[in-house]
């Protein structure tokens, strides 16, 4: 099932997708849809799409592709580093990403992003998808000047609409072997594949949940393959997953 | 003013401090704090505090006193470090430090904490008093060796527990040269002076809001002095700043 949340008159709604429709839905977020609400579905292309979740906490994981580690000139890790993103970060599906002036490099990441069901604490791996909604796709985006000048990731990571999410929550999806694509003016840059992660997803959750309590919306972004690249004013950038679908902004 | 957030059978309550006393009010949030619901003040050495604020974000500055930097081997930096701990490490006064198994070393850091009073981005320094709710004490808890083996900050700093904040948010303070005392077991450690700050408080909140925006109730740590150290099981540590009161818990 994919979930999608978006703006509907003065309301925000969700809905569930079914081809290139949406179908409304009587609830206001991912974890309460409610019913059916209506009998004429709204068209995809149509809909005013917000972030599918507003997460309490985006946790995210650096270096999970040791072909990505190597670009940037580091090794794969030997556990994984994690970071975080603040809520301020996030971006809907069709947002635009504002490259603040300090940087004279801002990249974009395409990543598998996990969306969290319910509290999850001390989680071990083989119960991993109960604690899992679904999962999206997130740009990560990064000011590369900024994180290489601090070795603190935060700053560079952490501007306003550096984190594009969505376009929907895809809740049936086995996430060990997923295509992953970044294109830039329809251009692919990143052609990566899941199966590629140092560390998987149940690793992942099993890793993050050792050290703190995720809540329901909570969203791991699970690292991004080789082929990072500039973003210029003007651009359009699509992350797409394998049975999810493409998430589009555009740069100014 | 002092505004405390404590338990009041089942219910969680806001009120004011005076002396050694609460006034309870009818709000339930440092925001809505309504008015006077009881004639009968609360001893604060019986209520049960919770962390002042439920903040969305918690933006931490790193390695903000020279002499802190220094202990640790580091230089003072050209411009703010930033990094960001999860809302679920978030503990109330009173409640117990978990060290987690993972560590050998696990220290205290004390810290002044700003609350931010609104929505706050591109603030100029001149005029910060206006985002500010006001000032509370925290203890930036930090798996010492974790911190050094992941480079990153976010893992050290992020278990449950390792965010005491409170007792109060003291809304009138003049921030600029507070004494800051940190005790383990009766005995100081930490004798600092906000006024040692290498970045001071407006600066800082103009440094974060360039990057992203602040909400209300979101907090910025601003940094240790020096003589952090380790915490033990059945130690007791105190973040005390002079104006807002002491932060106690217990390590287990």
């Amino acid at each position: 099932m994919k979930i999608y949340r978006f703006r509907d008159g003065d309301r925000v709604r969700v809905g569930v997708g079914e081809s290139e429709r949406i179908w409304r839905y009587t609830g206001d977020d991912a974890f309460n849809l409610g019913t059916i609400d209506d009998a004429r579905p709204l068209p995809l292309a149509e809909a005013r799409l917000l972030a599918p979740v507003t997460p309490g906490k985006i946790v995210a994981v650096g270096r999970n592709y040791a072909e990505h580690a190597k670009e940037l000139g580091n090794e794969a890790p030997s556990e994984p580093i994690i970071f975080l993103k603040p809520p301020s970060a996030l971006l809907a599906p069709g947002g635009t990403i504002i490259r603040p002036e300090v940087s004279q490099r801002v990249d974009f990441e395409g990543e598998l992003a996990v969306v969290i069901s319910q509290r999850a604490k001390n989680i071990r791996r083989a119960s991993w998808r109960n604690f899992v909604l679904g999962f999206t796709c997130a740009n990560d985006v990064t000011a590369r000047d900024i994180q290489r000048k601090d070795v603190q990731f935060t700053r560079g990571k952490s501007f306003d609409t550096f984190l594009p999410l969505g376009p929907c929550i895809e809740t049936e999806l086995d996430p060990s072997a997923l295509s992953l694509r970044t294109r830039v003016n329809g251009e692919t840059k990143q052609d990566g594949n899941t199966r590629d992660m140092v560390f998987p997803v149940d690793f992942i959750i099993e890793f993050v949940t050792a050290v703190m309590t995720l809540e329901p919306g909570d969203v791991i972004l699970t690292g991004t393959p080789a082929g990072v690249g500039p973003l210029v004013a003007g651009d359009v950038v699509e992350v797409e997953i394998e049975g999810i679908g493409a998430l589009r902004n555009d740069v100014a």
